[in-house]
C-alpha cells in the first residue's frame, strides 16, 4: 500500500532507516505486514507523523479508541526521539541507520474525543541528555488538537538489537 | 473464539454488560470483530484482565510493542472504573447495564520490556469523585511486573451514547 499523507515522499521517514532487525514493531516497523507502519519526518524544527485510522479502530461511534491515540503518540515519540538525537549529533536522517528508542514513560491527555479521521501529529524536542530524549506531541484532526502527549524515550544499546546476544 | 484465561467464565466481565451501542470499541468492545475484546472482572478488592497478545504485536523481537501495553492498560482502566463505580453504588456487576467510561489522562511507566506472552493486569481503585474515577494498574508477565499505569477516567453522560442525539 503506498503511503498516504501530505509529507509522503518529501523527506526520508525515520522508520525507513531503522536497522532491519528492529524494523518489525507493530506500531512503526516497515517490515510488520499488519501493523500501523507509521512514518515520522523532520519538518521545520519539529517532527510530523500522519496516520489514517481504520473504521474498526472505533471507540464510541465516530471516534478513535483511546489505545490507538496512545499508541500513535507513543510510536511518533520514539521516531521523533531518533530524529532529534541524530540532528543533535549533526547527522541528517537517511545518512546512516537510525538509532532506536524505547519508551520509559508515556503520558497522554485526552482533551476531546478524537474523530476517526486523519491524525496529524507534531513532535517537539523538550530535552536531550545522553541516551535519554523527552518529546512532547500534539495530535490534531482537521486542525483541532484532541490529545497531547509527553514521553521519555531511551536509546536501546546496540547489543540488545540481537535477541541471541 | 472462546475466552482464554484463569478467570474466564468465573464472574461476569464488565465489558459483557456494556450497552450494545457502546460495545464496539476496538480495545474492549465485545461487538468489535477484529479488536482486542478484553475482559475485566472484579477479583478480591481489585480488578483483573488477562490478555494474550498475537505474534505480530511485536516491538523488538520477543517483546510486546509499547502501544499495546498502553492500550491494554487503558482498556483495563476504563473497565475497572466501571466496576469500581458500580460497587461504590452498591451494585453487582451484571445486575444492570454498566456505566461507560472514557480516559481523560493516562500514564504508563515501562519498567522492563514486556515479553510477548500472557499479560496479567491488576487494577486498584485510587479515588472516586462523582463521575471521575482514578485507577492504578500493574501489568505482569509470569509474575514479573513490567509496566504500571495510572489513569483518570470520566463516566460518559448517557446522551452521548447515541451519536444521533
Amino acid at each position: 500500500m503506498p503511503e498516504r499523507g501530505h509529507y509522503a515522499g518529501e523527506t526520508p521517514a525515520i522508520q525507513d532507516t531503522y536497522p532491519e532487525d528492529v524494523a518489525h514493531c507493530y506500531g512503526c516497523g516497515r517490515l510488520n505486514d499488519v501493523g500501523h507502519r507509521i512514518k515520522t519526518r523532520s519538518v521545520g524544527d519539529g517532527t510530523v507523523t500522519e496516520f489514517t485510522p481504520e473504521p474498526y479502530h472505533t471507540a464510541i461511534p465516530g471516534y478513535a479508541y483511546g489505545g490507538l491515540v496512545a499508541s500513535i503518540i507513543d510510536c511518533h515519540s520514539t521516531g521523533s526521539a531518533a530524529i532529534f538525537q541524530m540532528q543533535h549529533g549533526g547527522k541528517t536522517v537517511g545518512s546512516e541507520p537510525s538509532p532506536r528508542f524505547v519508551t520509559a514513560h508515556l503520558e497522554v491527555d485526552y482533551l476531546l474525543p478524537t474523530p476517526l479521521a486523519d491524525f496529524h501529529l507534531v513532535g517537539r524536542l523538550v530535552e536531550i541528555k545522553g541516551r535519554k530524549v523527552v518529546v512532547e506531541t500534539e495530535l490534531s484532526v482537521d486542525g483541532t488538537v484532541t490529545a497531547t502527549g509527553s514521553a521519555v524515550l531511551v536509546e536501546i544499546p546496540e547489543h540488545l538489537f540481537d535477541p541471541k546476544a
